[in-house]
Order: structure tokens, then C-alpha cells, then sequence
């Protein structure tokens, strides 16, 4: 029941997340530890309540406008639902005493839901008002290494989606109320994206509309008249902030001449519910949901004979298959489903997996039965139909890469 | 810097956590989603702004008085910040078509934050305003089936607790604004805590005092004069709902006889932060911090010696040792980190990992030079101190149980 459903609407802009979809979402957010992790991220998590007084701190309590929910607690102090936290995280910093430059720079993340009151919110999960998002947020001793933290971050993004397999491109951004003197969007080109996108067919360069004069068709990294309009979703966003935050919060730091100096910051956002709607929108077709690999929700799908079909014996065979997968092969624990619905037949099941996108099907049939049994393997992204050995099936389902 | 401090606090109520805290709470989250997975359990995750009308149904918009955070949407609908779920749980089965009773027990849980305005926010984690909860809430068929569930469901909370090696009493408790006729809190036995119970002496029945008549002392389960006061901290909270939710939001199944009826609910409460808290609370010392086991933040620090000391050289045999144990031993993998403040002693290192509470601290120095080379091993939760031999320490670590 709930498991065949990914999310179901609740109020305007507001989901349930069904068990199939966390799941997916769940292997999403270690993906991104793992990367975060690997340049040298610190993962933390902040309330999603905010006090307007830190917001008032940096300007952006009006600033924000409709945007932002805004609430008051029993003793009327007010509140907003984070739908960032720049405030946030340079308090932080800053309450912290006498943070050497040696600690430097240090990049702090958090994945949690973040609240927008959008006018309109639609297109399900693209555009909600309440929504998963990993923020990260950096501190360094100066601008260079600023910079330098902001395209390791950029190139950090690039492999989390390759890894998803992804066509992804990095576009020059505004700023906006955020804030800060650069800004790159990560995009994926897409039809029903609502960001017009500007690409140089000549050097690469690309731009968000946003950033460029109106009727601009002239390249503005190698002066050609070689710009074409695509469309995409955003699913990423950074920003280098300079000192625009820590200057307000005192977010000082003691340089290598024993002198406190303001902190030089970025902030780093990824739309995490974003990923997940955005990339099953690029590679689902009408009747089937495709996800990227590394997080379908379950990798293998093996379906028993139809009861009282002539390969009726070979339900135990693909019941102890299921059941071995799992347990023999590392990568697949907990990955591996077994479609015992036996009273419909295999087309109608085969068809219900191909609708839920299990990368692998095995279809456990009379051919199981024989001296050396072998199994039909339908792999979802490649189209590809095989029939393998047990030994075949095994090593070519050992490779497929989990996490 | 941010690696030794555990939390830091917000507005009142709200905390960050700070990455060594975060690392045991998501131990601490796979502990749960493993024992909730166990007994059937799906996990889904549901908004935390939830809509006035869902309240006003159930009744419980008024009842929840300020204890709820309110707030209008730009819209001027009305919503709550959800302090629990059983109404947009209700509403999201309701919402299902035609489930049938062979698909029950349903058991959906999700791991989110709770939001309530507590009149004064106290004891840091314990009794604050943004909290991590897990709560569970179960459909069967009839009364008899929703026992069974929720019995099962008690006893995979016993089972979380003891995998914590935490003392812990399940006690009759009053039903509250939840409702229901059925209910047991989960406490950890602590001078600290806020709850009064009463333990009988002679059966081990065990109450909240919220349950008793003023001044009781006989037990209402054996009738002996033999109840005695103790103090709790609650860290769970089970309800047997019946039908009080599941008739307002019309929560029907099909039953064998082809025929909708009402489900029968319950509804399971883990305060994943409070249990974080109190377990630190009541397993450390003044100048120790003491995690349950399973849920330290790392198992093992390695401690090489101090720069200039006689066993300088020992100073790459700890760096070897640290990455070797991580590498092999599949369940230390991440678990491992090495102290390389070689400027400070090794007693005063020692004296931060007692603090910090690595159960196992790894002292590398002379000793590690000799032909046959031994290390000091500090097993924090026996107190006991060994010289073992490299293989009788990836011998001991090989055992460490890890999450």
C-alpha cells in the first residue's frame, strides 16, 4: 500500500514522505555526508526556529518579506521558521572564544527542513514550503582562501552528481537576498525547469538569465555572439559572502599575528528534496520511474513463477536467491526485494517493477528449473535483457555500487 | 574547537548540536530505525506545519492551549508546528483507498523534530522546545490485534534500551490530552528526574504517580503496602488510542467480510534527544563524560607520544595504528581518531579522552618500540587498564559492537 506511493500531498506545499521515497531521500543525504565529509565538512544542525533579533542583526528581518513564516511564542517574542541560517551559524561561530587560524577554514553543514511561505507553491516537491535542504557554511582566514574553499565546495557538488549520474551544469548567479559578490547555480537542463539558462556554444561559459542585460547575446567570457537559451532546475546554490555576516555578528578569529580579524565566509546550499524530484523528472519516462542507481530506493526486484504456473517449483529457488543476494553480497543488504505476489503473473508484475524503477529485475522462471538454471536479468537503465547463471548474476549484481 | 562541545544553546529551548553530539544522535537513529524495522516498521516523515483544520477535527485545537506554536501562513490559514502526529497520520491512512485488513498491522514511524512552547524550557535537552522524536503510530483490525502491536512495540523499547546498557522501568502512566485507555511510560531511574513513580516492592508493579490516588501506598496490583517513591527521567510514552482518532478522520479498512470498519491505533513516543541527555546524565560522572557504548560518538582514540619524549619514534606506529584499525576492522571503520596534539602530554590528553568518553583510549608509547611491542589499553566503562599486543588489541576492538 504505502509502499508502492512516493510522497502525498498534505497542506499546500507540504508532503508526507512515503517509506519508498525516504528511503531513496535517506541514501541522497549519506551520499552528500560522504562528500561534505570528504572536504572536510563538519556536520551540525541548527534549530529551525529563529529569533527575529538575529535576524533584525543582519538586515534581512524585513528584508524577507512574505517569505519567511513568522511566529510568536507564549511570551510574544518573535520568531521566524528558518529558510536559511546564515544568522544562524555566524552566531555560533562567534560565540565560540579565541578560534585560532590554525582551526581555519572550518565548514559547517547541517541537513534539515527549512520553511518558505512561497505564494504559490507547485510542481510537488520542486517548489514547496517546507522542504529538506544541506546547508553549508564556511569560514576562512582571508579572501583567497575564501575562494579557495568555495570551488572545492563547487567541485564537491560536481561529483555528487556524477556519482548520481546527472547531466548537471554550473551557471554564473545572482546573489539575491542572500548576499555576497559571487554566486554560481548548479542546474539541471530540463524542459519543465523554471530557470532560463544562457549557454556559450563557443567557450562553455554559462549564466542564469538573471545576471545578464536583456536581449544580451554576446558572451561575456569570450565576447562571441554564441549564447542559446535552455531551461533547467535548480538543485544547487553557493555563494561567497565575503564579510557581509560575520562583520554584523562579530565573527572574529585570532590570526597568526595573535590579532582578532573578521572571518571571511561562504554559504553552500543543496536542494535535497530538489535532487530527488528533480532527477526522477530527467530520467522517468510516462510509464516508468527511473532513479539514479546509487539511490533507487531498492536495487533488485526478483519475481517468483505465478502460482500454479508449470515453473511452479521454482518459487523456492527464487525465495532462497532473494534471500542469498541479500545476505552473501555486502553491497546489497537490505537492497533486494522479492515480488511474492504470486496470484498475478509475471508481465503484471514485471511491469509494476519497471513503474518503480528497480534498477534490476530477475525474473526466477522454468529456466531456473534446469541442470544449469539461469535467470532472465531486465537492468532498467540500460534496456538491457540478459539471461545469467547464478554465478553470473551474482558477479554482475556484486558490482553494482550502494550506499 | 567545535569537536569538544556537545551542544550550545539558541533561544531558550533550541539548541545546535554541535558534529560529536550529531554523531551519537544519528547512532542512536539507526538503533531505533533497526528495532522499529524489526517489529514491521515503515518509516515515512511528515510536515511539521500542520494545519488547523486537521486539529479542530480531532478536537485537540483548543485543548493544546499554549503549549502549541501557531501561526498563520500569508494566506491567513492557520496552522500548528506539529508536537505530534496522530492527526496527519490519521488523515494520511484515511487518505488511502481501500486497504485491506491482510495489510495490517500498519506501522508508520518517522525520526522528526517536535516543536512545543514550554512554559519554562529547562535541563538543556531534557525539556526543550525543538526536540528530535521518534514516534510510531499503528492500524489493526480490532482491539485484540492492537494489544498484540502494542505489546510488541513496548517490548522493542526494552530492547533499544538494554542494546544501550541503560536501567530502565516501564510504568503505568496517565493517557493525557493524547487520549486512549492504555498507557506505559519508559523511564530511566535519576535523581534528576521530573517524574515521581511509585515501584512495588514486592511485585515490580510500577507507576507514574499522576496515576494514584493521593497518598497510596497499596498497589493496585498486589495489594500490598509496599510501594516506594523513586524518580524518573521519561524517555518514552505508549498509548493504546483505539478508535478516538481513526473515527474522526474516518480511518477505514476493508475487513475479511468485505466490509470498511473503523482501525484500531496506538501510538509510541522515543524522545530521541531526551534519551541522548539522560543517558549521558546518568552514566556520567562530574569530570567523565560516560556514552552508552553503542552510540559514542567514536570508539577509540589514539594517544602517540609527546613530541621530544623518549618514545618519539613511537609517534608513526600510533598514526599506523589509528589507520590501520579503522581499515581492517569493518566495525571501528570511522570510529577511530588520533589525539596529534603531540605538544601536550600524554597525561593531559588522557585526561580530555576520559572527558570527552572514548570507551576505548590507546595510549602508543615505549612500549610500542620494543620487539614484541604492547600497547596501554583504558577500557572507560570497566574502568580496567591492559597491556596488550597488537593482536590482542585488534583482538578486543574486533568485538567492540558499533552501529
Amino acid at each position: 500500500m504505502l509502499q508502492t506511493g512516493l510522497i502525498h500531498p498534505s497542506n499546500p506545499g507540504c508532503f508526507y514522505y512515503l517509506p519508498v521515497a525516504l528511503r531513496s531521500m535517506e541514501k541522497l543525504v549519506r551520499l552528500i555526508d560522504e562528500e561534505m565529509h570528504a572536504i572536510g565538512g563538519q556536520k551540525v544542525d541548527m534549530p529551525a526556529l529563529c529569533s527575529a533579533d538575529l535576524w533584525k542583526k543582519s538586515g534581512r528581518w524585513e528584508l524577507m518579506g512574505k517569505e519567511m513564516f513568522r511566529l510568536l511564542d507564549r511570551h510574544n517574542a518573535e520568531y521566524c521558521l528558518g529558510p536559511t541560517h546564515e544568522e544562524a551559524v555566524t552566531e555560533l561561530f562567534a560565540s565560540q572564544t579565541t578560534i585560532s587560524y590554525k582551526k581555519l577554514p572550518l565548514l559547517l553543514y547541517q541537513v534539515t527542513r527549512k520553511f518558505r511561505d512561497e505564494q504559490k507553491p507547485k510542481f510537488g516537491l520542486l517548489r514547496g514550503r517546507e522542504f529538506y535542504m544541506k546547508d553549508m557554511y564556511s569560514f576562512d582566514i582571508n579572501e583567497e582562501a575564501a575562494l579557495h574553499t568555495y570551488h572545492s565546495v563547487c567541485q564537491s557538488y560536481g561529483r555528487i552528481f556524477d556519482r548520481l549520474g546527472l547531466k548537471w551544469v554550473q551557471v554564473q548567479a545572482a546573489t539575491g537576498n542572500i548576499g555576497g559578490t559571487l554566486s554560481h547555480e548548479f542546474q539541471l537542463p530540463a524542459d519543465i525547469g523554471e530557470d532560463q539558462l544562457l549557454v556559450c556554444g563557443n567557450c562553455g561559459f554559462s549564466a542564469n538569465i538573471e545576471t545578464m542585460e536583456p536581449g544580451q547575446t554576446e558572451c561575456s567570457q569570450c565576447q562571441k555572439n554564441t549564447l542559446t537559451e535552455s531551461k533547467g532546475i535548480e538543485v544547487g546554490h553557493t555563494f561567497y559572502l565575503g564579510t557581509k555576516y560575520s562583520q554584523a555578528f562579530k565573527a572574529l578569529f585570532v590570526n597568526a599575528s595573535n590579532v582578532p580579524a573578521v572571518a571571511e565566509m561562504g554559504c553552500f546550499g543543496l536542494g535535497v528534496t530538489r535532487i530527488l524530484a528533480a532527477s526522477i523528472e530527467v530520467m522517468s519516462s510516462e510509464d516508468a520511474i527511473r532513479w539514479p542507481g546509487l539511490i533507487a530506493p531498492y536495487q533488485v526486484c526478483v519475481l517468483p513463477p505465478k502460482k500454479g504456473s508449470k515453473a511452479n517449483e521454482a518459487t523456492l529457488v527464487a525465495e532462497e536467491l532473494a534471500q542469498s543476494l541479500g545476505n552473501s553480497l555486502p553491497n546489497l543488504r537490505g537492497e533486494v526485494v522479492l515480488d511474492d505476489r504470486v496470484q498475478m503473473t509475471i508481465g503484471k508484475r514485471l511491469k509494476d517493477a519497471t513503474i518503480l524503477g528497480y534498477p534490476y529485475v530477475v525474473v526466477v522462471g522454468q529456466k531456473a528449473l534446469e541442470d544449469l538454471p539461469s535467470f532472465e536479468v531486465i537492468c532498467q537503465q540500460s534496456g538491457e535483457t540478459m539471461f545469467l547463471s547464478k554465478e553470473g548474476l551474482v558477479d554482475l549484481l556484486s558490482k553494482v555500487e550502494t550506499i
